[in-house]
């Protein structure tokens, strides 16, 4: 038995071990360089030749998703390394496994053949996950090699956007007709010899391939032999269409405890299939890219990319948040005659534009929580809305007075104390407004409201909390 | 067939029903109590039991699922009114499908006979879910009514801590032993007449119940019946302790594309099975919760919460932020005298801070992902950093320079651009240092660096930020 903690230590162990081999590759090579080629060949064949086998044996034991987790943790030179000793024969399952980074640092390393020949390996709708990396005249070489069906399916996988249903569907199906027996059935699988993974059904179709219902194994077991398969199918079974939004299949896998679910085009012709697995990964992958695009990363980076790719990656976030700062800087710049006079403003105001910048982006992550699991509508906006103003009025009043009475104490004005606490209560307002405007708009112009929310709040909550703070100073102080 | 398309659709549609249905329910005992009880039983008879006849329909026919969405997205009144209306015997499965915030708020509206009644509807896995939101006499009351062997089960499922595998595994294993034919095992299971929800695979288990291996439901509907449950099962499966970690489990489930895999102690007994919807709901709710803490959400908020009740949500995060800000505000205190003298600087000052905080998050987000895939170790530290302080560099001389110049347009003394550009680039090699160092230490004493990192780079960028430029302006330019 494979036993998970085991097989969890050995990943970090895996990654030791050849971490070690290829530093006595490393040590080798430098050995030999500096031998100035004398000993070159006894010491290659010796050593070096020993090192190599004994990496390229360990490689060759694991689980292509092992070895793609150690390459996705070397740097780039020893990557390469690395990816040059796993059997060509396994290139193609495991550039599927390693993040889009790390692919194309690996595809670079290889030539138009060994391209071909990894992807040859792969089925259909694994193809389409790797065919946006490959250069245009391997994918010309690799559409001539497929079939008339497969380069179909290959086209059309391709043509389905990256969030559809279409590119999360495999075409692993097993089908059956609906007028024969479980025995017969059983028989035409025992001359299978195999199911395709995931296989928790068969699909039903007619000889028009049209979808009748879903044949669960777990049915097939349990029922008499002698009884039709028309009798034992479920005909409620959830189907998908390849145009359906992948977000929508992944929530109904999650509603209805799907493990593979069939897909069908408008007339309800089986084209193919989801399995769980595939959602999960769109779930793991949605998340991640959730988390990167909050902090304004555009895109998986991978740890060793150069510097000058890393920059690229960050930069258009850094420029925006550049422009909203100078705007900032620009509304101190109207009130630079009072902080002059009061020069306690310039050290309360960050405070101010801090703790709405908060305060909105709490506000900002409730309201996209609720628009992603669909429980913002008309009939409930008044009562939300009336909510998060509560909730800014009672924090303004109780944070605003912690800080009126830190300010007193600091600057012995008891006005000052006053304006720092209306000015957090305005800011906190102004923050629940717009923390939950903004994402309901950005929604409504079908914009994804996770990602820029938190950048505009911030905006509006720091250019807000100045303008209001400086302002009610200018006000009751001067 | 159900299509997803119309069950999507009719998810917000049932939403609309109910909410119409509730309506006239109100508006029907409105006027029944202006009308003083006059025409009340006829009034009653005739109309109102007709809609709350309909709603009642309505949410029978609708899946556990749907109407635990329905009640999330509903006022507290108008929810307890659909949840009175709710058949008790679906009550237990209803509780399970829907949020803690929302449970509770449910659970608080029935009493102690209604809760016993719903939690003898479930599972001994389910019920550990549920129980710690039971109050105390009712949890008496319903351990009181289990037999031993479940009795057990539930206790030692309550030991467990909620991240780990014991607490998502299940109970409903079948298991069969190695000695018998193909044909025997699929005969006890037409006796069995239906298998537990996404039974993928029998558990293989001697006479101690020590696990031998596991037969998958795909294998033995393409053998031969004559076999041998030993000559087809798999010995290599991937097994779990209910002491693993669950986030661990998950990845395995996801690397090794699992749907179920048998849980054993440590003498290799099968104690349960984990399932991928457990797994599913597992991830999903993780994502959730990074996401609620980054934001300094404590947990998931009722939408209709009370004001109070959110406010104490929300308000930990607040008082920290609040701090942080106070000493931001003083190190702006320390050179208050500069910025009387140039009141440039308290308009500037904040674009210094901002950048960096912004900067130190993106190196933050790299780090906690690559700490959470295990990519990084002692070996890659070195090129981590260098890489880090080398992006920070960059965006320092560009966007510092930019900066320069924007404040040399402003202000005309190129002596404060010169300030500005090196105090970006200072507060950004700051921000990096910052943005490696802290989530590894938080790593290292063992706290989640998803969740605190983000506050404590802020806070040091901010402050590190005002110090800099404000410390080398007061140097150079006074």
């Amino acid at each position: 038995m494979a036993d998970i903690q085991e097989s969890k230590d050995s990943l970090s162990e895996n990654l030791q071990q050849v971490i070690t081999l290829l530093e006595k590759h490393r040590l080798v090579e430098n050995l030999v360089h500096k031998q100035e080629m004398q000993n070159h060949d006894l010491v290659e064949s010796l050593v070096h030749r020993q090192n190599i086998y004994e990496l390229q044996k360990k490689l060759d034991l694991l689980h292509p998703a092992d070895v793609a987790y150690i390459l996705e943790a070397l740097p780039l030179e020893q990557r390469l390394d690395v990816w040059e000793l796993v059997k060509a024969e396994r290139d193609g399952e495991i550039l599927l496994e390693v993040s889009d980074a790390v692919r194309q640092t690996l595809i670079a390393d290889m030539d138009s053949e060994e391209l071909l020949a990894a992807a040859e390996q792969l089925d259909t709708d694994e193809l389409a996950d790797l065919v946006p990396d490959l250069p245009k005249d391997v994918l010309q070489d690799l559409l001539d090699s497929l079939d008339s069906q497969n380069r179909e399916r290959l086209q059309s996988a391709l043509l389905y956007p990256d969030e559809s249903v279409g590119a999360l569907m495999d075409f692993d199906i097993i089908t059956i007709r609906e007028d024969v027996t479980l025995e017969v059935a059983l028989r035409y699988l025992r001359r299978l010899g195999s199911l395709p993974n995931h296989t928790d059904k068969l699909f039903v179709v007619d000889r028009h391939d049209i979808l009748q219902g879903v044949l669960p194994l777990k049915r097939m077991v349990v029922s008499d032999l002698d009884a039709n398969v028309a009798d034992v199918m479920a005909m409620e079974a959830v189907v998908f269409h390849p145009e359906d939004i992948a977000d929508e299949a992944a929530k109904a896998f999650e509603r209805y405890d799907l493990v593979t679910a069939p897909v069908v085009d408008d007339n309800n012709k089986l084209v193919g299939r989801i399995t769980v697995d595939a959602v999960m990964d769109f779930i793991r992958h949605e998340a991640e890219s959730d988390k990167l695009s909050m902090a304004g990363l555009r895109e998986e980076e991978d740890f060793f990319a150069s510097i000058w790719k890393s920059v690229q990656n960050r930069w258009a976030w850094l420029a925006i948040n550049l422009v909203t700062a100078l705007v900032a800087s620009r509304v101190i710049g109207l009130f630079e005659e009072s902080i002059e006079r009061i020069v306690a403003l310039a050290a309360l105001m960050p405070i101010v534009a801090g703790i709405g910048g908060n305060s909105g982006n709490q506000t900002t992550t409730m309201i996209v929580r609720g628009l992603a699991l669909g429980q913002i509508a008309s009939h409930n906006m008044k009562s939300l809305i009336t909510k998060e103003l509560g909730v800014a009025l009672l924090n303004g009043l109780l944070w605003g007075g912690v800080l009126g009475l830190i300010a007193y104490a600091l600057y012995g004005s008891y006005q000052l104390g006053l304006v720092m606490m209306s000015a957090m209560t305005l800011n906190l307002l102004l923050a629940a407004i717009m923390g939950v405007m903004i994402p309901l708009v950005m929604n409504k112009i079908g914009r994804d409201p996770a990602v820029g929310s938190s950048v505009l709040i911030t905006a509006m909550t720091d250019s807000g909390g100045f303008f209001i703070f400086l302002g009610l100073a200018t006000i009751f102080l001067l």
